[in-house]
């Protein structure tokens, strides 16, 4: 079987992505969805293992932001590689169209509380990266309700720069950040788009405003070249997962998590001498328990 | 009557604030509580006309955070400054000791929930700041549930970088962070306690908690040195006001409130040439209506 190392996905400086350089239909030497189910099925096994650690450890949160164009199957990533987790410790957040109430606040006001808690795996079915994605394929901010003193041309660089530095104080604060663009070709999306539409029981995925968004593919490329490289750091890399082949994907994608799961070393909390003592104790009053 | 210029108070760089210097007894120039009461009262008034058009503009928000040693007089500025504005537009958060839940997350997750909306006037009846307050008063973070990671000697440079970063980007996205640190004595702070004990209507303010953190009173004047030294900065100013006299404060905190909201300009909506046509279709219906 091939050998695959996530960190010929993985990018953590300025500039390094060249996004239509990328090979979408990448599969590293793997041949066909058979050769990676098994080891797929191996790594959902491994990620229950050490998500049970994480849970009970109860001090480190990872939050993993899941990017994409549409179709590029986020919805079946985590479906297929997140399903062997216990549910009790994941949190899926899927951010769609932001409501009145939320528009009426800074854009990271609904991002905030949705956040993971210690010992949580939280996933970001699209994330804050919305806000530098199709905002800024479609101008978005300059007709929301801003302040006109925020409404100038150096607002996408501000933007980028509130990111890295949101993204530095989670990391600081005991929140991993992982981010997953998953990539796909224009004629990908084409054929996924046919199959929605001639699949009836995939129709109620389609709907005729995608197709309006494929008709900025270029501009969309750019937006997501420049907020990778604008954001792309060691503590919170990106990582730019080919995703034609979505059985590729989805292993690749379990590499990633356990490969971040792993570097926090996560472990059963240990019991102290005193507490110890106290187990015994109440072990002590259970058997007399029994016998009286 | 004295003029009062509120930039006497305002701290905006760093190493400009010097605790021990500070004079909490200053009136400057008032010389009691009748000469200040009928400012006051215009005061609250002219606040009143800012914050209406300020809440029907509904593009900017503005967030009051008061810190103080207890007894200061937070709760009274509030109840006596802000009595006059229109409670649909303002929100008053009080951050007591943070909940199991609010444990379990980032230290920032239970504030940004917590911030006004566009319009608004948020007050913070005590904020983030605790976390370089009473928390390094008390090392606390060292007992909370961090990552080990998270927890050495840089951790309180890192959360006032952290703090500078989080209210750029509040700035940045419509919402100006005015920071009041309402300043008393040792021994001002004695005598409230004092009649807080003996005065039975008062009783419920007090605790015996309240006397172990005056123990600490040295502890603190440092942490609130170094906060407003490390936060401070022109558009997320400081200002230190002096509350041994309560009327003098009030003042002071009410001339803060009204420049700040002046500097923002609000105005009311202006009406488009298309919205009065409608408007005036509006009004066309309305009158046949009657006449029918």
């Amino acid at each position: 079987m091939p050998s695959l190392d996530i960190r010929d996905y993985r990018f953590t400086k300025k500039g390094s992505f060249h996004i239509r350089e990328f090979d979408t239909a990448g599969t590293n030497g793997f041949h066909d969805k058979k050769e990676a189910r098994s080891r797929l099925t191996e790594n959902v096994a491994k990620m229950a293992g050490l998500q049970d650690r994480f849970y009970a450890q109860d001090r480190e949160a990872l939050l993993l932001i899941l990017q994409a164009m549409d179709s590029a199957g986020k919805d079946g990533a985590v479906k297929h590689v997140m399903s062997g987790l216990n549910p009790q410790g994941v949190k899926v957040v899927s951010f769609k169209q932001p409501s009145a109430e939320e528009l009426d606040h800074d854009y990271l006001w609904r991002v905030h509380k949705a956040l993971p808690g210690r010992g949580e795996i939280g996933i970001f079915n699209r994330s804050y990266y919305e806000e530098v994605l199709v905002s800024k394929v479609h101008n978005l901010p300059f007709s929301q309700k801003l302040p006109a003193r925020c409404l100038d041309d150096k607002l996408w660089a501000r933007r980028y720069r509130q990111l890295r530095n949101y993204e530095e104080y989670l990391t600081e604060n005991g929140i991993t950040v992982v981010k997953l663009f998953l990539h796909i070709s224009r004629e990908e999306q084409r054929r996924r788009f046919l199959d929605r539409i001639d699949d009836e029981t995939k129709n109620w995925k389609f709907s005729a405003a995608d197709i309006a968004e494929r008709a900025h593919w270029d501009k969309y490329m750019d937006a997501y070249e420049q907020a990778v490289n604008a954001t792309a750091s060691p503590s919170a890399p990106w990582y730019v997962v080919p995703a034609d082949k979505k059985w590729f994907a989805r292993l690749l994608i379990s590499e990633i998590v356990i490969h971040h799961l792993r570097k926090l070393d996560p472990q059963y909390p240990v019991v102290g001498e005193e507490q110890k003592k106290s187990l015994q104790e109440c072990r002590r009053q259970l058997a007399e328990d029994g016998q009286s």
